[in-house]
């Protein structure tokens, strides 16, 4: 199958550090080229990929300088990235897009059909947009993701994945054992809450995730307070070695949410390396954790504080196995697979009604 | 012929005062409408128009309140609009894009042959994306704003025009006499070189225009100062009544730009009620200006001042006269209508060969 792969091009595929959806485009891309397929790649110059590669921008957009709005500057590289898409379209059997609405008005007009992955949560202010383009074909990432509301048209829901190789198992935490907490210092990812959890169980917790400036504020009154060194720690972002190396020797990664996440790559990425999530019970977290065998759903702060008391239950070998049997590489290409042989299916039952049409005309004007 | 004519949807069409692009296009639709096409306007719902409206948002955007970043929210609503376009392209025949590089991915794969008109200039951040698109079908609005460096494919120049019904004549100018200033208040404009021709002259200067927030500084430092209520007089933002009356009035219209206008409407309204204009020699002013007939081109302050005393020169009725055999509705539909002629006929041999090799290969198959 030929195949177009658009990638966001904000971070190159893969990236460097953060980058949730380059991340999953890129084992995705890869694996598709392992099985046979014809991949093409639209992403930054600066991408790796088995792929063939459309170099868009010569790198990452978030490493340019630039005077341009921020937000102007990054629809300026979507709108060429879409341009040699649509140039090229008719070399496809089916395109993927990864980078969200923008790319609803082509999909109307591509020969290949299209598919997107909805890797995020759809603001209020876009979903007067989602909601006119409903018709076209949607991946959710989780089902607590779809929105139903909005009539959208999916095809599935297809996991994220993590290649479980570059997670190696940790089989025993640390001693004196600390709790773990990932992600960004924003409210909706709750380290204002770890640290809440780690002062009631008087655990050491250790805090690794970037500051976006929209949350600055945020962290120096809800975080930054109670950083002493000691027994709460940050340790800025972390890269992959210490993201593995913090998580892994954790007794328990903390993932005490206040939104809807979609998906949220740390709890598998957690769980791979044998370390049990302790979450809050909302979003997609009934869907990734294996509640009391890979980790905890809780309710509240205080099931949150048990859970951490009851983590003796929890075989860390059973975490990693859960992750390997549901968020595996093949796994997530195995879902896009059947969405992408439904997609072409669906395609060629109507181009059977067209060319049937088609050809009658055709021999109609011939013996005429 | 079945025409889709996309505006932008920052003001609706036609703008109750600021809005070149609207107001062109308004005059453009209507006028096609008259001449028996078909044509459907993709525009703001207040919009007013003879076309069929798709009305893409309730209102312009320009009176919605929001907390979404500005930039984000255009590409919203522009994103609403191209996606409308691109699911009802199979019934027009041509479209005629107004939105700029956002509709340049869609181009390439609307069956109707889709024809851009430029109205601005183009900045540097946004070169590489015109140059990937440049065998795209573009309109200039004056032979100075071509940029044969990007090796864009333009069709035609078509100007700019106004319905000279809307502009009444005045025979006289006012007495005592005075100088008008219609514009931004912006560098590029020369509101501050307006001044300057007024206060080496000793006449009266009567001044209209917005103020954009990023033009704030330099007119309260270049501007501002001058303006003294007597002999330097700022009058706000102008409504059309406004506008013809002060320009109507005056004796000439200063337009010392400093930039490479690409057409600039107030040439030819200014004109067009029977006042000369006095302007710098750049960008577009000689192909709108009759030098010694219709107004003064100058190549420096010097030169504007030595115009200004020189305006006995010139015929006010040969102003009008100017606009009216140049710059009317009809000139410039006759300019459109021109150019979508050569594109279809264009696509049509296009087409007709597709369509030979096409029956050519249908009969192989029926024979075989």
């Amino acid at each position: 199958m030929r195949i177009a792969q658009v990638a966001p091009l904000w971070e190159r595929v893969p990236p460097p550090a953060y980058g949730g959806i380059e991340l999953v485009v890129g084992l995705l891309t890869d694996e598709l080229v392992r099985r046979g397929h014809e991949v093409t790649l639209f992403a930054s110059g600066d991408s790796q990929t088995l792929a063939k590669l459309e170099a868009i921008s010569p790198k990452a957009l978030r490493n340019f300088e630039t005077d341009v709005d921020p937000t102007h500057f990054y629809y300026l590289y979507l709108t060429l990235e879409m341009n040699r898409v649509c140039e090229l379209s008719s070399e496809f059997d089916l395109i993927h897009s990864h980078i969200g609405f923008p790319f609803f008005p082509c999909a109307n007009l591509t020969k290949a059909p299209t598919l997107h992955t909805i890797h995020g949560t759809i603001p209020v202010s876009e979903e007067h947009l989602w909601k006119a383009a409903r018709q076209q074909n949607f991946i959710s990432i989780s089902n607590n993701q779809r929105r139903n509301d909005l009539g959208l048209n999916y095809l599935a829901t297809v996991y994220n994945a993590i290649n479980t190789k570059n997670f190696p198992f940790h089989p025993q935490p640390d001693k004196p054992p600390y709790l773990a907490f990932l992600g960004r210092m924003s409210p909706e990812k709750g380290p204002h809450l770890a640290v809440k959890i780690a002062k009631r169980t008087g655990l050491l917790l250790k805090m690794a995730g970037k500051i976006d400036p929209c949350d600055q504020q945020f962290f120096d009154t809800e975080v930054k307070p109670f950083i002493d060194g000691q027994q709460i720690q940050f340790l800025g972002e972390a890269d992959h070695q210490m993201k593995c190396d913090l998580m892994g020797r954790a007794m328990a990664t903390l993932f005490p949410i206040t939104w809807q996440e979609p998906f949220g790559l740390v709890m598998i990425e957690s769980m791979a390396v044998g370390t049990p999530v302790v979450a809050m019970k909302m979003g997609s977290t009934p869907e990734i954790i294996a509640h009391g065998r890979s980790g905890f759903l809780c309710n509240n702060l205080d099931e949150c504080v048990a859970a951490v008391e009851s983590l003796g239950e929890i075989s860390r070998t059973d975490c990693r196995d859960h992750v390997v049997a549901n968020f595996g590489v093949r796994q997530m290409v195995d879902g896009y697979e059947a969405a992408y042989q439904q997609l072409l299916q669906q395609k060629f039952m109507g181009d059977g009604h067209t060319k049937t049409i088609h050809q009658l005309k055709s021999f109609q004007r011939l013996s005429a």
